[in-house]
C-alpha cells in the first residue's frame, strides 16, 4: 500500500477562522482526539504568533502521543528558532517554514525581489534543519507563482534540507486538471528525495478536488482540517478527503491513509463544539443529514439494498454509533464505563461532576445520544481550573408584556452574591447581570448556539466570544435550557478575560 | 459567449433534504428570489409525489416569470401526464422524466430487465414530448451505470423528443477525471441535436469538481442547488458553480452563466431561512466568513493589496451590501424605499405590520443590517393566511431553582385565552403551553435555531417541524429572544398542521 500522509492543520489554519480562540486545554483536547483519529502530522500552531500559541504547540509536543507534532515558522532566525524551542519535545518534530513566491506576494506583502525570497526561503530551510530532520518547506501562493521560479525555490529549499515540498493553493484559485499537472510537472523537475504535499482551500468548492488531483499526480501529504475550517471559506476537508480516497479505492489504486474513520464523526463533533462552528446539516460525511433518506423512492430503494443509495455505511464513519443504554437509573460504574468504551478518560472530581449533569440530564432528557455525553464531559473536563466566577441558580420572568429580568446566584472566589438585570430578551438579561457582576465592560465579538440533538429536550451549546482591551477570550455551555447555556458560555468567557488579565498584569510586574 | 444554462433544483432535490417541508407561499417566494437570481431553469417539484407538490409547481409556473419552469415525472403515463397538468401554463414549461439505469437500481429498485427500461424510458420521453417541446431525460444513477448501455438509452431518449440529456452522478461516486470522460464519451457516441446536463451529488466533497469537468467536457446545463441542498450531502451547489465559472473565465474560456451573482447571498439566505438549514461560517461563497481574514499575515497582505489573499470581491456576491441607514428615526416611506431597493414587493397590511416589527426592533438592536429586514419581511408576507391562533405575549419565571413556568397569552379564532405550562427549560415550557391551548397530541420532529446576524441582540430563527397523523407542517419564528422566537415557531407549524387537518377533513367530505 502506498500511504499518503494526513497532515492535519485544524489547529493552525483552521484556528485562524474568524471567531475561533481556542485555549491551550481546548487545544489539547482536540490534539489528543487527532492522534486518536490516526493522523499523522498535526500543525499545533504558530509559535511566534503570540504567547498562547507557542504554549499550546509546547502542550501538545509534551503531551500528544502518536503523531509528528509540526510547528509553523516564517524564514526569519528568530521564528524558526522560536518554533523549534515549542516543538523540540515532540518524539517526532517537524518545522513548517514558509514564505510566498507569487508575483503579488514579493511585490505588495513582503516587498522583496525574487532573488531576496530565494535567500530567505534556503536560509529559512537550512536554520530549520539545523534543528531537525524533519523539515517541511511550503512556498505561500504557490499555484499563483510563476512556476519556474517556483522549481527553482522548491530546489533550494531541498538542497538546504526540507524533507517535504508542500504546494498552497492560497486563494483557493486551483482548478483539479490545473493543479495536478503542477504537482507532477513538479516531481518532475524537483529532483531529490522529499515528499510532495497540496494545501488547498476552498474559495470555489474546490479544495478536496484539487486535493485529490495532487495525490492522482503523485503528492503523498494533504493538508486538510476538520469540517474543513479554515481561513475564509476553509481549507480541504479532512473527512471528504479520507472518504474519497477509501470510498473509490478503485479509482486511489493501491492508496490508504492511516485514518481510523470510525472517529471521524466524534472528532467532527468535538471540533465544532469547541470551535462554535456549526456544521451544515447537509455536509458530506459528517453532516446529520449525511445518511439520511427522505424521499419515498430513496428511502425504498434503501430498503430493498442500501447500496442503491448509499456508497457509504454511516457506521464507517462513526455516524451511528451503537446505541447507548445509558437511562436515569445507571450507577456511576456503568456511566463510567460507557466513557471510557468511548475513548474518553475523565476521573476524580470531573468524574463526579460529570455524572451529576448525567443524572440531571437524564431527568429531562428521554433519550441521551453519545453526542449529549460528549458535550458534558468536555465542560467537565476543562473545570479543572480556577474559576473566580461560578453560576450557581438562574431565574428569569418576564417577557413580551413585562421586560425580561434574569436574577443570578454567582461565586464570586466562593462568596455568593445576587444580582439581577433586564434586557430585550432573556439571554441579553442574563448575560447583562454576569457583566455587571463582574465589571465586564468589553464588548461581544460572537455569539452561537446550536442544538447538540434534535427536539425540543435537545441540549443547547452556545459559544461566546468576548473582548475587553484589546484580549479575546471565548466560553462554551451546555444545557437543556438556551438561556442557562448562554449564561455559562458567558460566564466562562468572563472568567477566561479576568485569567489573561491576571497573567498579563502577572508579566508586567516581571517583565522589562 | 457559450451559455451553461443553470438548473436550479433548490425546490425538488434541495426540498427533499430530511426536516425541509415547504409549503406553496414558501415555496412561490424562493422561486420568485431564483428568478431574480436570472436561473434559466427552476425545477419546481415532482407533481405526483403528493398533492402540495402539485400545487407547488401550478403556482410557481403561473406566477414566476422570467425562467423555464420544469416538473419531474417518473416514465409512467399517469406520472407524465400529472407533470403536464402542473406545469403547463409556464411560459417555458418543461417536463423531466426519469428511470434508473444502474444494474443495482434495475434489479433491486425497478425489479426491471434493462429491455423494459428501454422501453419505459421511450415511452415516457415519447408522451412528454407529445405535450411540450422541452423534455429533459435522466438516467437516474447513469455514473455506475454501464456505459454501452447508458448510451442506447440516451439514444432511445434523444430519438423520441428528448432535447436535454441530464446524467446524474447519483450516489455522489463520480470523480472529476472519470465524470468528465463519461460525459465527453456520451456527446461523441449519441449523436442528434440535444443539451448534455450533469447532476451531481455530494458525498464525497466532489459535486461541485464533477460538475465542472462536466461543463469541460462539453456539457453546457448544470443542476444545482442553492447552499448545495439535496438528498444526503446534497447537491453541487450553485453558488460555487456559478463562481467558480465566472472567477476562473480563464480556464473556463468563453463560457458564462447567466447569474447576476450580486444577488447570490440574498438567494442564500432566504433558503437557509425558510428551510431551517443553517449555512456553515465557512462555505464557500456565502458563508458569512466566506470573506473574512483572521490571521494577521493575512489581514496585513490584504491592507496592501485586496488581491494578495481574496480572489472574489464580497460585493460581487451581495455579502458587502450598501450599509443601511435605517433607524428608529425612519419612517414608513423610508423603510418602503429600502425594501423596494433590496427587490423586495410588500404593500397593505402586511407592510403596516412589518413596519411596525422594525420599529420595535431598532428600539432592541444598534445596527439593522439587511438580513434584519429580510427576516421580517418573511414572516410578514406569509400573515395573509387565516391562522386559527395568534400569540399576544409571552411571559416566563423560574430557572434552576424554581422549574420554568410560561405564561401565553394566545388568540384563539379572535378570542382571548391566557394559558400557563411548565417545563425542562423556557423552550419546552412555551411550547407546552401552546400544545395544550391547541389539543397538538403530535411530535416534534426537528427544532433548529440560528442567529440571523452575530451579538447578543441579534435576531434569533428557529424552525419548528410537527408531525401529527402522518402530516408533517413546519413553522418560522424570528425575534430577538429566543424563546418567543421558538413558541413563535412552534404556533407557526401548529396553525399549519390544523389547516391540513380541516382540508383533509374538506377533501373527505367531497372525495368517494
Amino acid at each position: 500500500m502506498d500511504r499518503v500522509i494526513i497532515f492535519d492543520t485544524t489547529l493552525r489554519d483552521g484556528e485562524q477562522s474568524p471567531g475561533i480562540s481556542l485555549d491551550v486545554p481546548e487545544k489539547l483536547e482536540i490534539a489528543d482526539q487527532l492522534a486518536r483519529l490516526g493522523v499523522d502530522v498535526i500543525e499545533a500552531g504558530f509559535p511566534i504568533a503570540s504567547q498562547g500559541d507557542f504554549d499550546a504547540v509546547e502542550a501538545i509536543a509534551l503531551g500528544v502521543q502518536g503523531a509528528t507534532i509540526a510547528a509553523l515558522s516564517r524564514t526569519g532566525f528568530q521564528d524558526v528558532d522560536r518554533a523549534w524551542e515549542a516543538v523540540r519535545h515532540a518524539a517526532r518534530p517537524r518545522i513548517h517554514v514558509f514564505i510566498a513566491t507569487s508575483p503579488i506576494h514579493m511585490a505588495k506583502k513582503l516587498r522583496m525581489t525574487p532573488d531576496q525570497v530565494k535567500a530567505e526561503a534556503a536560509a529559512g530551510v537550512a536554520r530549520a534543519a539545523s534543528y531537525t530532520k524533519d523539515v517541511e518547506f511550503s512556498p505561500e501562493d504557490g499555484s499563483r507563482s510563476d512556476v519556474d521560479f517556483l522549481c527553482e525555490v522548491l530546489r533550494l529549499a531541498v538542497d538546504n534540507g526540507a524533507t517535504t515540498l508542500n504546494i498552497p493553493d492560497t486563494v483557493g484559485y486551483g482548478v483539479p486538471e490545473q493543479f495536478g499537472a503542477l504537482i507532477a510537472h513538479i516531481i518532475d523537475t524537483v529532483h531529490g528525495d522529499y515528499v510532495v504535499s497540496t494545501h488547498c482551500h476552498n474559495d470555489l468548492g474546490l479544495a478536496v478536488a484539487n486535493s485529490l488531483a495532487g495525490v492522482a499526480a503523485g503528492a503523498r501529504q494533504i493538508e486538510c482540517a476538520m469540517n474543513g475550517l479554515g481561513e475564509r471559506a476553509g481549507n480541504a476537508a479532512l473527512e471528504e478527503i479520507v472518504m474519497a480516497i477509501k470510498t473509490r479505492n478503485d479509482y486511489f489504486a493501491g492508496i490508504d491513509t492511516g485514518v481510523k474513520t470510525e472517529e471521524l464523526a466524534r472528532t467532527s463533533r468535538l471540533v465544532s463544539r469547541l470551535t462554535g462552528y456549526p456544521v451544515q446539516y447537509n455536509k458530506a460525511v459528517v453532516g446529520r443529514n449525511a445518511f439520511a433518506h427522505e424521499s419515498g423512492i430513496h428511502q425504498h430503494g434503501v430498503l430493498e439494498d442500501r447500496e442503491t443509495y448509499e456508497i457509504i455505511d454511516a457506521k464507517t464513519v462513526g455516524q451511528e454509533a451503537a446505541q447507548i443504554v445509558l437511562g436515569k437509573h445507571s450507577g456511576r460504574h456503568a456511566f463510567s464505563d460507557t466513557l471510557a468504551k468511548m475513548g474518553i478518560r475523565i476521573q476524580g472530581a470531573a468524574l463526579n461532576s460529570a455524572f451529576t449533569r448525567f443524572k440531571e440530564l437524564a431527568d429531562k432528557k428521554m433519550e441521551i445520544a453519545e453526542a449529549d455525553l460528549e458535550a458534558i464531559v468536555a465542560e467537565e473536563l476543562g473545570s479543572s481550573v480556577v474559576n473566580r466566577f461560578a453560576l450557581l441558580s438562574i431565574d428569569l420572568h418576564g417577557g413580551s408584556s413585562s421586560r425580561p429580568t434574569a436574577t443570578l446566584v454567582l461565586t464570586d472566589n466562593g462568596e455568593k452574591r445576587e444580582v439581577t438585570a433586564d434586557g430585550n430578551g432573556m439571554v441579553d438579561a442574563a448575560c447583562k447581570a454576569i457583566a455587571e457582576t463582574a465589571g465586564f465592560h468589553g464588548r461581544l465579538v460572537d455569539y452561537s448556539v446550536a442544538s447538540i440533538t434534535s427536539g425540543l429536550d435537545a441540549q443547547a451549546n452556545v459559544v461566546v466570544q468576548l473582548e475587553e482591551d484589546g484580549r479575546r477570550a471565548s466560553g462554551r455551555g451546555v444545557s437543556t435550557d438556551v438561556v442557562e447555556a448562554s449564561a455559562k458560555a458567558y460566564l466562562a468567557a468572563v472568567n477566561r478575560l479576568l485569567r489573561r488579565r491576571e497573567a498579563a498584569d502577572r508579566d508586567a510586574e516581571v517583565g522589562p
